[in-house]
């Protein structure tokens, strides 16, 4: 398991319950493939959303977050965290 | 006071023991401008580092990750959090 930082893209004007909506869908799926999404951070005005997961593979937090319905492409791994 | 996401790029190979001290340096000056670091994540293979805070601007971040020695200039508000 590791830490993953995932960045969502084009998501302007997102408000705060369809963030919390999003990661409601995210956190009832999550199990299937051995991720947890621990926190997100939204930016509505860029329309960027973070999300830190401790997941198996950057892959798992991908189908996790394209099955939910917002699909990602950028996933980083943060091995390194001051938390 | 707002959530700040910010991003630094080029940091390869970054050790945990750097990633401590960088935070260090930003929590010995930070008070001058009203921010706090609050977290930090890094990834040594691409070399990006992400730093959650709570600051007055965009601009007080960047001035204490500058005097720190470790400028940025990809500043993100994050009005919305879920932690």
């Amino acid at each position: 398991m590791s830490k993953y930082m995932d960045v969502h893209h084009g998501m302007k004007g997102i408000t705060a319950d369809q963030l919390r909506e999003a990661h409601r869908r995210d956190l009832a799926i999550e199990a299937e493939e051995g991720v947890h999404f621990e926190r997100a951070w939204a930016d509505p005005k860029s329309g960027t959303v973070y999300c830190l997961s401790e997941a198996p593979s950057a892959d798992a937090v991908k189908r996790v977050h394209a099955q939910a319905g917002h699909p990602v492409t950028e996933v980083h791994p943060v091995p390194l965290t001051i938390e």
